[in-house]
C-alpha cells in the first residue's frame, strides 16, 4: 500500500473563554461551571495583587505564591501539600508559564481541575506538557490530567507586560509555531493552527513592541499565543523545544529569551530539508525565504541574540551538544549528531546571523 | 471596558487515525482500544460489501443496513431498537454523512461509544451535530454524545466514490469551511482550520476530479474535510448551513449537491458585509476577488449549478424564503430578511451567476 499521508491526531477537551475584561466577569461563574467551591490560587509574588484583586470575591481556600521558574521538584511537593491541607478541590492559577506550570504539578498528582487565567504568551494552559525540575535536570512529559478545563484569556492582563517579556514571550509563541511545522506528530490540524498563529504573532508584535497599551494588538497577540500553543500540544516537541529544555532545564537559562534566542538557528538548519514546513512558513511569515523572514522579523523586535548574553559560559557547549544530541527527535527532517548539535549551539551562542547557508558551510 | 476579538470556545476529544490502509490495519485496534467487543455495524445497502470485507474479523453482534438520507425518525426507531436487542456496546458506521448520521441517532438515546470510517467527504465524523427528519422537517441539535470516540480515515475507501459524488461532497466540505467564517460562533481556531481547509479543497479537488484514482489527491482532500468539519463544528451553522437545512429537510433536496449549488449565492450574499472573512476566503482560494473565485472553482469542477436541476419547483421559493428567513442566524454579517432569503433563492434557482453586484441590483 502508498505510505502517503498519515497521522495520529487527539483532540482535547477544553473550554475558552476570551475577551477584554473577562476575568473579572467571568470567573467566578466559570469556577461554578466546573462544581468547584474550594479554589486553590496559584501566582507568583510578583503579581499577589493582580491575583488578590481577581479573586476577592471567590471561594479561595489557600494561595500559594513560591513560583519558581522551570518549577523545582521541592516547588511542586511544597505547592501539592498545600493543595492538601487546604482542602481544594479546584486550582486556579493566575500568571504566566511558571504558575500555571506549577498548577499542572498539582493537577499531575491530585487530579484537581485547573483554571488558568495567562497573564503571558506562553502558552502553558493549552497544553497537556507538564515539567518539573529535579538536580539540574528538567523533564517533561504529557498527561490528560494537567490541561486546564477552562481557560479566560483576558487581554487586558497583558497591558502591563514589559516590552522585553512581551517580545520574549510572543517570540516562545512564535517558536511553538514553528517547531510544530516539523515536530514529530505534525499533522495538517497542527500546521494549520501554526501558520494562523504566526500570521497573528508576525502582525501583532510589532504593534505591541510599539505601543504595548494597545488593547487590539494584545488581543490578537493572545489569541496566537492559543493557536500556537495547540499547534504546540498536537505536534509534540520540535527540535527547538528539545534545545530549549536542555538549555532551560541544565543551564538553568531564562526560558521565553532561550527560545527566542534559538529559533531562528533551528529554522536554519531545518528549512533546507523540510521543503513543505519551509512554504508554509514562508506564505505565513508573506516573506519569500523563511529563514531571513525571522531574523529580520526577531531584529525588528530587539529580540535577545545570543545564548551568551542570556548568561551561557562557552565551556559549557561541548555538553549542552551532547544532551541535544540524545534529545533530538528522531524524526526531525534532517539527522542531528553531536557535531550538528555543537553547531547550532556555537553560532546560537555567538549571535551569527543565522542563515542555512552559514551553517552547512561550516560543515 | 473594549468590545474588541471576543468569543468562546470548546474543543471535544476525539482520536483519529488517518492514512491508506488503516481500516483494513488499524480497526480492530481501535475498538479494543475503546474497550468494546460488540459492534453494531451501521452501513448502506450500498456499501454492504465494503463494510462485511472490513469487519470480517470483527466482534459484530448486528449490522443496520437501512440507511435514509437526512435520517428519517422511522430510521432512527429502528437502529435504536437494533441496538438495544443486540446488546451492542459500540457502533461501527461505515460511510458518508447519511451513515454516520444514523449512527448519531442511536449514540443520541444509548450512549454507545461510535468509531466512524468514513467514505466520503461529509465530515458528520467530526462534529457533534446531529439531524433527524420528521415528517417532512429537519431538525438539528449538537450533543457531545453524538461525536465519535475514533474517526479512522483511509483515502483508499474514497478511492471508488464517482466523480459527481466526489464534487459534490468536496464541495460540501468546502460549504463547511466557508460557512465557518461568519457563522455565529465562528473564532480564530475555526478560522484556522477553515482557511487550511479551503486552501486543501481548491488543490486537491481539481486532481481528484481529473483522477478519482489519484490516491495522493484523494488523501488531501479528505484530509481538508476534516479541517472543515472541525472547524465547522466550533463555529455553528451559519447561513449557509440553515439555507441547506432547510431545503434538504423540507423539500427532500440531495444533501451534497444541495450544498454545492447554495454556497456561491450566500458568499455574494455576506462578503459585501464580512471584509475580515472576505480577505481570508481571497486568500485562501489563492484569487483576488472570493465570489468569482468559487464560481469558477465550482464551475471548473462541474459542480451542480441550481436548484432548478435537484429538483426544486419555484412554486416552494416563498415558502422556502419564510423557513429561511426565520432560520437565519442573527449574528450574519448581513441581516437576512424574507425578500433577502426570496433574493438567494431565486438566483440560486435559476442558476444565475452569483456575483454581490448582481444581488445587490436586485434589491
Amino acid at each position: 500500500m502508498s505510505t502517503g499521508l498519515a497521522f495520529s491526531y487527539e483532540s482535547r477537551a477544553q473550554r475558552v473563554v476570551f475577551g477584554a475584561g473577562t476575568a473579572r466577569t467571568d470567573l467566578a461563574a466559570e469556577i461554578e461551571r466546573l462544581g468547584c467551591a474550594r479554589v486553590l490560587v496559584v501566582a507568583a509574588h510578583a503579581e499577589r495583587e493582580l491575583a488578590e484583586e481577581l479573586t476577592s470575591v471567590l471561594p479561595v481556600v489557600a494561595t500559594f505564591l513560591d513560583v519558581r521558574q522551570h518549577v523545582p521538584l521541592e516547588t511542586a511537593t511544597a505547592a501539592r501539600a498545600l493543595a492538601g491541607t487546604s482542602g481544594a478541590d479546584s486550582v486556579l492559577s493566575i500568571g504566566g508559564g511558571s504558575t500555571t506550570g506549577t498548577a499542572k504539578a498539582i493537577a499531575m498528582t491530585t487530579g484537581l481541575p485547573i483554571i488558568a487565567v495567562p497573564t503571558t504568551y506562553a502558552g502553558s494552559e493549552a497544553t497537556a506538557v507538564w515539567g518539573l525540575t529535579d538536580a539540574g535536570r528538567k523533564s517533561t512529559g504529557t498527561d490528560p490530567a494537567v490541561l486546564p478545563r477552562t481557560v479566560i484569556y483576558d487581554p487586558e492582563l497583558t497591558l502591563s507586560l514589559p516590552a522585553d517579556l512581551t517580545v520574549a514571550s510572543g517570540l516562545n509563541a512564535m517558536a511553538h509555531c514553528v517547531d510544530s511545522l516539523w515536530a514529530p506528530n505534525a499533522n495538517p490540524m497542527s500546521s494549520a493552527m501554526a501558520v494562523a498563529g504566526i500570521r497573528g504573532l508576525r502582525q501583532a508584535l510589532p504593534e505591541v513592541r510599539r505601543d504595548g497599551s494597545n488593547l487590539d494588538a494584545r488581543a490578537a497577540a493572545l489569541s496566537a499565543a492559543y493557536l500556537a500553543a495547540v499547534a504546540f500540544t498536537t505536534a509534540g516537541s520540535g527540535l527547538h523545544h528539545k534545545i530549549c529544555h536542555v538549555l532551560g532545564g541544565t543551564y538553568d537559562l531564562p526560558h521565553a529569551p532561550t527560545h527566542a534566542v534559538v529559533l531562528p538557528y533551528v529554522a536554519a538548519f531545518n528549512v533546507p530539508s523540510a521543503p513543505s514546513a519551509a512554504a508554509l512558513l514562508a506564505d505565513a511569515l508573506g516573506v519569500p525565504d523563511p529563514v531571513s523572514g525571522l531574523v529580520e522579523l526577531y531584529a525588528s523586535l530587539g529580540a535577545p541574540g545570543s545564548l551568551r548574553e542570556l548568561g551561557l559560559s562557552s565551556d559549557d557547549l561541548p555538553e549542552a551538544a551532547r544532551l541535544v544530541a540524545e534529545a533530538a527527535p528522531a524524526s526531525n527532517p534532517r539527522p542531528v549528531g553531536r557535531d550538528d548539535a555543537a553547531l547550532i549551539l556555537r553560532h546560537a551562542w555567538a549571535g551569527d546571523r543565522p542563515g542555512s547557508d552559514q551553517l552547512e558551510a561550516h560543515r
